[in-house]
This record gives structure tokens, sequence and C-alpha cells, in this order.
């Protein structure tokens, strides 16, 4: 372990509970205490003070692309290639049907079991409409490589599994998705801000991703996607709404894209939960990703260690080898779900992923070694006592 | 005129500006006073101390439907048709898309010169994307009637134009349209909250509509969709996201739509512009639709009577009957970007839309006669004294 924490100053810039072990960033960012007053200015001074005219005179119309280069600065994309908006979901849906239109003799997207199911479900959605025979072909995480062949219109993966956090080599699957002939989207929904990307030097074709995990940017905060700029004039966007045209306020019959990624947007841009966002992302200047990448996995080995220590014959669901893993932890037990309930009730946040997913995360921005020993210390005694086996543990949340 | 405003009382619930004549709430509405705190306390409490459990424990994971039930109640929608979430243009292609797949053997969408770009701008985009020879059908509004003929899959309109604000009749647009077989979709962008709508009354098949003009939601608040109940079980959600699963948390492979309305949920939901959203909601309690119309009509025709008393040969482009008319009152003036900078600059805001149109909106919850009289006044002594005719009122806005 480094000796002291380089991330100590960080802690600081945020609001979190007090005696609270929160290991569950990876699902929702903690709150960073600029965010507070940053919406309130938004709201009772460009909102409620300069009205309609905050569109241009708080620049809010250049929002979405402003606050998208801060992002891309986190992920290797140079300025102008990414733009804010929406949800995951509907930047998946836009990344996957462009990239069908650009390989239009091909007819199969390839993902893999690890994916997070709303990029598959977007898929299959976009397969009935378009109602031409393509074909979602999903298979086991290490069959990707072997699976990507000319027959593959595009492969569609998130990088980091959210359930196991084995991670994807991103450069390695581009280039061989690139060498016949496929494009590649990633999915950085657990990446960015978790570990240096470099989706310029990796040549990737599309990118998307959430903010409201490692970006801290707030529950259902609004999304991102990457269009490398070689592909970012030819990719159709299939949700071309006003915002994504080239002269919104011409008000046009007919829909002309904007040049480059400003196409991507699509309606009103969501102002407040974007400056929220613009707010959350003050955290990362100066953040040094390298250092920020070294310090997780510190923190990740520790946890496995502790909990190990103790408990070897807790299985442990994410690769050892902490090179091929984001930034977070997950061990299986068959009764995970009660016994995240029981942590939960002991103040250590993780998750539960069904079926038999414990799941933590590791944001050094606002943990310290202190919180990874006291978060394993508490697991391995919940286990070893039993204590998590109560009917109140079992009993389920609509939101695991 | 009402001897006394009967919304005198709401206006206290709204922040603005003093002495600003606002007549721009037909494009983002004034802010209401209860949005501040709400936001503030959903931010500090719900996520800096509840953090991820607030999914359950503050109940985000309902927020769209338990705030759509809000909006319901304004529309004429019952209780769970109508879910929240994304912006306009995507909840007009999932019901485009829906609608579309119901009407397999049909190939044209009409709408018509008075519906909002974005909404045409979606259609093509659909239309694209699927290849199957659709055709998007645009004719003058005064032609909608005539041209629904048994090749229409789709009746899409917004209801009131946004540059004239020329009201179609929903009923009966919406009962020829199943006189031959086709649906009908409706853009509630202004009129929701601005004039009675009976969604179930009319029978309309889908709806949508935006809650920053005259439901006060806040700039790029949440958009919302209804699906007539007699078609919610039927309707393929085309943007067919985690949120829109059955069981979203069950993490299946393959999507399996939630029942009735929820399937058009789509990603994870806005929460902080939901909340927003919720609280502005609150200055609707209680408000009676039809006395909020009867204002509205009282207050433009006030604004008319006021300009032509002294401008007679300015155009009104908006119908001068009422009853044909949403909320909102237009006049066409070749040089109408000057004139609208113009006015601006004297505090009266309305805005403008290319080529000739300056518009003005008519909010009874927060406007009263006298600011109706001073804007009609200052809007007569700008266009009297030329004094709109300046360079700096030339200079183009990003956003008009």
């Amino acid at each position: 372990m480094s000796a002291i924490d380089p991330f100590h100053a960080t802690r600081a810039l945020f609001d979190l509970p007090d005696g609270l072990v929160y290991l569950d960033g990876n699902s929702l960012g903690a709150l960073p205490k600029a965010v507070g007053p940053r919406v309130a200015e938004v709201i009772a001074s460009e909102w409620g003070g300069q009205l309609i005219g905050a569109w241009n005179s708080a620049g809010w119309v250049d929002l979405p692309r402003r606050v998208g280069d801060r992002v891309g600065r986190l992920i290797g994309a140079p300025a102008g290639t990414v733009v804010m908006g929406d949800t995951l979901s509907i930047k998946v849906y836009q990344a996957l049907a462009s990239a069908l239109e650009l390989r239009p003799d091909r007819h199969v997207i390839l993902s893999d079991t690890g994916n997070f199911p709303t990029d598959l479900y977007m898929a299959q959605g976009l397969i009935a409409s378009l109602g031409r025979g393509h074909e979602l072909r999903v298979v086991e995480p290490e069959a990707v490589e072997g699976a990507i062949d000319r027959s593959v219109a595009a492969v569609m993966l998130t990088q980091v599994d959210y359930r196991t956090g084995r991670l994807h080599d991103m450069a390695a699957l581009t280039r061989r998705a690139h060498d016949v002939g496929a494009l590649a989207i990633w999915d950085l929904a657990h990446s960015a801000g978790a570990l240096p990307i470099d989706l310029l030097g990796a040549d990737a074709d599309f990118a998307v991703g959430c903010t409201y995990k490692y970006l801290n940017g707030g529950p259902g905060a609004p999304a991102f996607i990457y269009v490398a700029p070689r592909l970012a004039d030819d990719a159709r966007p299939a949700l071309s709404g006003w915002f994504g045209h080239d002269s919104p306020f011409a008000f046009e019959p007919s829909y002309r894209p904007a040049a480059g990624v400003e196409r991507m947007r699509v309606g009103t841009p969501p102002v407040v939960a974007l400056a929220a966002l613009d707010a959350a992302l003050d955290v990362w200047e100066g953040i040094d990703m390298q250092a920020l990448r070294a310090r997780s996995i510190e923190l990740g080995n520790l946890f496995i260690a502790e909990v190990h220590r103790s408990l070897s014959d807790l299985e442990l669901a994410s690769p050892e080898d902490a090179s091929r893993r984001g930034s977070q932890v997950s061990f299986r037990h068959a009764e995970g779900y009660a016994v995240m309930q029981a942590l939960i009730a002991e103040g250590v946040i993780g998750d539960y992923r069904a079926p038999d997913i414990i799941r933590f995360g590791f944001t050094p921005l606002y943990l310290g070694e202190d919180d990874v020993r006291r978060g394993a210390a508490i697991l391995v005694d919940i286990l070893s006592s039993g204590r998590w086996d109560r009917p109140e543990f079992r009993r389920r949340n609509k939101v695991t």
C-alpha cells in the first residue's frame, strides 16, 4: 500500500454520511459538494432570473458539447467528439443503428453474456424494428475474440463486466473487429472514471456510457456518446431530433444532420441534470488517471486479501489478476441478496446482482484504506456469524 | 374581463424578476418557488444521504409513473396510462414506431406543416431506418381531415401549432382516423397545461408532450407518453430499455415488456429533473382547467385588441376565433426577429419563430391583465416608433 493516500484531498470534495462505508460508487457515485450550490444557482439565477434567454446568456445550448468535452478528457476522446444527453440505452441504440447502416451487407451483432442487459434489450428492439434478419449473437466473454468473423457488422461490448468486473482488452478486440471489417461499439458504463481509457488510441468506432457511476453525476444523470472522427460525418443518427439538426432554429421541414458528433444530440437538453454533472466533473480536474488506477487496484487487492484471509472459501467472481479487472470486486454467494442486506444494515453499502453476485466498487476519490478494511471485516463477520440468515434480509426490494 | 383575476393567488407561487413581462411561458415556463427547495432536498438528503438506497427508500424507481399520473390528470389520462422520461423527440419515435407496427399493411404517416419540426425529423429518421417505403405525407393543417384515408397508418399531429397557435380538433380528427382504420398520435407540447384535454374521451391512441412549457418543469424537463389502455399491452416499444422490462432487476438476457405503458420507459430515470417537475406540478393542484382556459382566452383576446387598437395593420397569424387557438397569440412581421429583440431589451419577453412570426404565450397562473396591457403597449410603441430597426437587434443569437 502507498504510505499516504494519494487521493486524501479529494475526499473532502464529497458529502458522505459519517460512518458509512460506501462501496457502491460503481452503481451510484457519491455526492460532490459542488453539485448542490451549482444546481441551486442554475435554478434560481439562470432559469428563474434569465428565463428563456438563458439558452443563450447562460450557454445552455452548448452544455451537451461543453460537458461532453470534459467527459472526453477522461476517456481519451479529443475535443468535439463526445456529446451528452438522453440515457445510455438511447445512446446504445444510436450507435448500433448507425453501425448497422455503415455495414449494410452484414447481419450479426456480436455481444457477450457479460454485457449489461439493457444493451442487449436495445439491440433486440432495433433488430425487431428493422425486420431484416439481423442476429444478436451472444457468446461467453472469453469467446468473443474467436467469434469476430466476417459475418459481424458490429461488436457491441461493455468493457467492464457489470457482475464480475472482468475487463475486456479494448484495443485488441477493436483491432480484431477492424481486421475483419466490423465496427466496435464500447459501453464504458463501468470504465469511465474507473480506469484510463484511450478511445482514440484504441481506434474505437463508437463509445457510450452513463455518468452516474464513477463520474458522480447524480441519479439518472445524462449519458454520453463518442463517435470516431473518421465516422462522425457519415453516421446517420436513427434518432434524428431537432437538436441534432444542422440549424435547429431555422425550423426547416427536413432533417439535415449537424456536422460531426453533434448530430447525435436528439431533443432539448436536460439543463439542470447537465449542470449537476458539470459541477460533479470539477473533482476530476487534475486527476491523473494512471495514479487513480494504481490506487483502485491497491484498494481492490486489499479488499480481496482481507476477505480471503478469513474466508478463503468465498468464491471470487472477479479476475484475481487486477490488470484484468475494472474497479470493482465481486464474490459469489448463493444467498447473496440476504448477505448484502445484512451488510447494508451494518453500514457497508455494496449491491447484489442476480443470481448470486455481491459486488463492491472502489472509488479512490472518496474511499480510503480504512473504509476497505472495515468493509471487509464486517463482511467477514456477517458471513462467519451467519447473521445474514434472517427473514428481514430476504425481503426483496424493488431495486437491488 | 373578469373583475378580479381568478388566478391572482397562483402568481405568488412563482419567482419572476420584478418588472418583467414574461410572455414566453409557452416556450419555457417560469420557475415555481417549490422547485429549488425540493431539488436541494433530493440532492442533499436523498442522493447525498441515502445514496443508492434512495431508489427504494425515496421511491425514485416509481417517479416516472407517479409524476406521470400527475400529468395525466391535466390531460384527461387515467392513472397508470402516462409515464415520464427522455425527451419529446424520443417519445414521438416510440409512439410512431409502435403505431407503424400496429398497422403493418399501411405505409403513410400523415402530418401537417404546423407540426413541430422535431416530430417530422424523428419520423424521417424512423422511415429511413425501417427502409420499407413508408412515406411522411405533410399537408397544410386545413387539409389534414381530407387527407386521412385508408393508406394512412398513423396521423401524427401537434394539437396546437407552435407558430400560429391554431388548435386542431382532437376528437374529430381522431374519430376520422379511426373511421378509416388509422391510429392517431397527438403531440401535446403546446396544449398540456394550456387548455383542457380529454385524451380518453377523444379516444387518442398515443400522446406525447414536453413539460417545460406550460407545466413549468424547467429547461429540458422530462417528456411524457400516453398510450391508450386498449393498446398499451400490444404496443411494442422499439426503444426497449431495461426500465421498460417486466423485471429490470432480474437481469434476464431477453427483453420482456412490462405491462401497459410502463414498457415505454427506457433507461434509468432522470431523478433530479423528475423531482423538479414533481415540485412544479404542485401549482396545478386544485386548478380548474376550464377556468384556466377561460382566463387564457380573456388574456389573449385582450392582447390582440390592445395591439390592433393602435396597429390595425399588424397581421395576426393566429386564428382570431379564440376557440380555434391555443394559449398563444402570434403576429407576422417581416422583421420579426429584430422586433422581438427590441421587445426583449425593453423587458417584454416573447419569442421569434422563423421566418416571420413573433409569438406571445399567455399563462394565467402567473400573468395578469396588467402584464398583458403593458406588453401590448410596448409592442405598439416599438413598432410605431420603428426603434426595433437597429443593428444590435438584428444580430442573431444561436437560440431564437
